[in-house]
């Protein structure tokens, strides 16, 4: 867990949820990252208040606008953590924003609701990783570490059991099917991310946070509250 | 494999490769299929001379203009087929329409090529079972057969190992990212297909041909043409 005192981490969707219960996690830490980068759509509106005051409060969070479905917005994106980060590289990059249609049965999705989905869940993190590639070989290249591990270089795309093919039976009492494929293809994603920045020294990862009570997973049925959950032990799980 | 005696089976991507592979040999067992609707993109272009040639011999042949990424062509063909079969049913339903980059690494892959793989080889085959799912539907209850079975009404979709996860270290010679994200969301659909169309009497499997020497899979490097394969053999295995 002292791993977790990076130079730089930066989270997608990060003002509700699981991205904000990570950004509050990071911030408590014994020895927080130097900067944490939470990003979303939109940091100025009224969605990210909570995130507004955090970042009043501490001076390692810095809040980038950025939406993964459009691509404009990655560029500056990294341009903004570029600058701060001064020449150092970033070491974790948490692929957290994603969206879901609770509706969205085979009887009743369509082509749309198909593509927009995938762009969000699956060609965001991929563009995601592609932009800060040269900041996370950085990072790698500084680390004093040996082999992969998150407070060196890391990818974590966040995924779900539902997007597990093999446990489907198990969990199909919602058959969101664009969610479904797209996280089946997220994880099949990072399978080949492992495979190719393995060489640069980056970690890459999909992970499974649970049922959380999340505006997504849905308040009453969720299992823990993002304050709740042991997001640290989790971060560290994924360490080979 | 006496099954294959069916009402009708209707192919996508028929014009060359697999295919076409698949509508010789439908027309070579012993008790062909009473029609075969071998939809390609263009029938009437030149790709689809031996189509037209098979077609001008085998009065059960029947040629149908469709795009699996167009859903308007979709609707003309679900018409086109009605009025062949004549109020009965659909008893096989077999996505083989799919496309590939070869050139698709992690390195150079983009939101384009990702969003044009997955509209094909994901969304296709997902609007072809909804639009089909009638005629399915129908040659399930008037089967005398019990279970599922190809026989009966089935859902083919073409997959591949290369979209299996698992496999994904033994066979990265080849990144072709947007086509293994692809492949493995195709794997989950199919899974939830089976899961939602088997109250219906409709069987839902993905298959992995083998590699097979085609335009996508390389003249010199597949295992076996078109025709040598054992589609026959194969399309048994389908069976549960």
């Amino acid at each position: 867990r002292a791993g977790m005192a990076a130079g730089g981490v930066l989270l997608t969707g990060s003002n509700r949820g699981i991205g904000l219960g990570l950004v509050k996690q990071l911030l408590r830490t014994p020895r927080p990252p130097a900067w944490i980068f939470a990003t979303c759509r939109d940091p100025a509106g009224p969605r990210a208040q909570e995130l507004r005051d955090l970042a009043s409060k501490h001076t390692n969070l810095v809040l980038v606008e950025l939406d993964v479905a459009d691509p404009s917005t990655i560029t500056k994106a990294v341009k903004i953590v570029e600058e701060k980060l001064n020449g150092t590289g970033l070491n974790l990059l948490i692929n957290n924003a994603g969206i879901y249609n609770s509706e969205a049965s085979l009887e009743r999705v369509d082509a749309e609701e198909m593509i927009k989905t995938y762009k969000t869940n699956v060609v965001g993190p991929l563009l995601m990783a592609q932009a800060f590639l040269p900041l996370l070989k950085k990072a790698a290249q500084e680390s004093t570490e040996k082999g992969l591990s998150c407070s060196r270089a890391a990818i974590i795309n966040i995924s779900t059991m539902l997007g597990s093919i093999e446990k489907t039976p198990q969990c199909f009492f919602k058959p969101v099917i664009s969610y479904r494929c797209s996280k089946a293809a997220l994880n099949m994603l990072t399978r080949c991310q492992a495979l190719t920045y393995r060489e640069a020294g980056i970690l890459c990862v999909a992970l499974h946070p649970g049922w959380v009570k999340t505006d997504m997973g849905g308040q009453e049925t969720g299992w823990s509250s993002p304050e709740e959950k042991d997001f640290g032990c989790w971060l560290m799980r994924s360490s080979p």
